[in-house]
């Protein structure tokens, strides 16, 4: 990372290398890494424990499924990179939670906006598929959406990674 | 839009941005709107109402959900853009009306490479999910596949939107 | 293809074009095609019926739906350019005969990059809907990113293609 305030947004599909590439835009010093996930069965806690193995002992962890805009304010540090992991699953637990979304969206904006030192965020896209067959996948699907593009306008560089690879969709590499 | 008779198809996922970016390409002079969707329940009515809502009063809008390249080539005109929104709702139009799509594409193909003004047509990419469960749904994946290759074949430029940024695969920005 | 041991990965969406991009590549010279679907019905048939069609006679055919390491290596000829379509319905045969795909991965790794002449290969991007509602939908989901992911670090190209328009992810067009 170049710059100290700089915040960046890492979009990609499921398995598309996101993490990996957002955790190599922190390779360099103490960097911190808030957890969105939550283990609601043994699938989601495999999953959880192979993104935890892969970072390795390197990284102090905050696991935070909700709370994150204000996590993100605690922990902001000129001096310490934050990895965020990821608005999708943060997403999930919003709407189970029956939170508003998009108030909680721009609260995350005003925070990044205002952030003092590199933040890397990890999202997904998920509307490349047909429509969903439900009511709640449109709606997930609609609010990811509006998610990414607002955290896009908020962020300094956007970043699609496909097969491991980034295609730099804003800022440059 | 620097010349005349561009002709430039954006394609994106669901909540991509894609209409927002289309609508900024033609943000000057009195631009034509033509809508291709039909409010066949009330979550559909509602899709319809916010687009209408962002728009604005500036669009004069045309209502076509099936007669698309009739209703392009009535209203090409070298002093007024056109956008067209969107060729997805189109094609499932035309499929629930048991059109030939090969041919209603051809037809409009036509029409976009003698267009005398400027043309933005809005599709959806919808094959980048797993493979659909029902042979409608895989029939609607490839349909719009096919239509995504021909117009882009034949538009001037393409652009890819995610999260509100834009990708170009054909032409200059 | 410039150089006589470029390896080249193809990724996109179902009816994205990638087939006719990968095969555009080839179009000089005496290409092997190494088919590796299975017709397990009647519109898998016409799938591949389709394929062979636009292909033409040039191009001559091996099929083999899961043995691609072991084939690959056997045709590998520095003089005879070779196109492999594709590795999505090669990892659906794997599942399908419970074969561990991380190590047949890593076989056809390793002849890819032990390769003398050219080879393409074609593989859908399946990751940019929902989340699949079955376990062996996300199994799969989460098998054809890896693949993917590994693929593309061997190869020297990765194109991601869209509407038939091709985005160079790795390497120079």
């Amino acid at each position: 990372m170049s710059t100290s305030a700089s915040t960046t947004l890492v979009l990609g599909g499921a398995r598309s290398g996101k993490s990996t590439y957002a955790e190599s835009l922190l390779s360099r010093g103490n960097a911190l890494y808030i957890a969105t996930g939550q283990a609601f069965d043994d699938e989601m806690a495999e999953r959880i424990r192979l993104h935890r193995d892969r970072r390795g002992p390197r990284w102090d962890t905050v696991e935070e499924p909700l709370a994150l805009p204000e996590a993100l304010d605690r922990v902001l540090d000129p001096a310490r990179p934050v990895l965020v992991d990821c608005l999708t699953l943060w997403l999930s637990n919003l709407m189970h939670a029956g939170r508003d979304v998009d108030a909680e969206t721009a609260r995350l904006c005003e925070v990044l906006a205002a952030a003092a030192g590199p933040v890397v965020l990890v999202s997904n896209e998920v509307g490349l598929g047909l429509v969903p067959e439900t009511r709640l996948g449109r709606e997930f699907r609609d609010h990811q959406g509006r998610v990414n593009q607002r955290v896009a306008q908020t962020c300094h560089r956007v970043v699609f990674v496909a097969a491991g690879l980034p295609l730099f969709l804003k800022g440059a590499p």
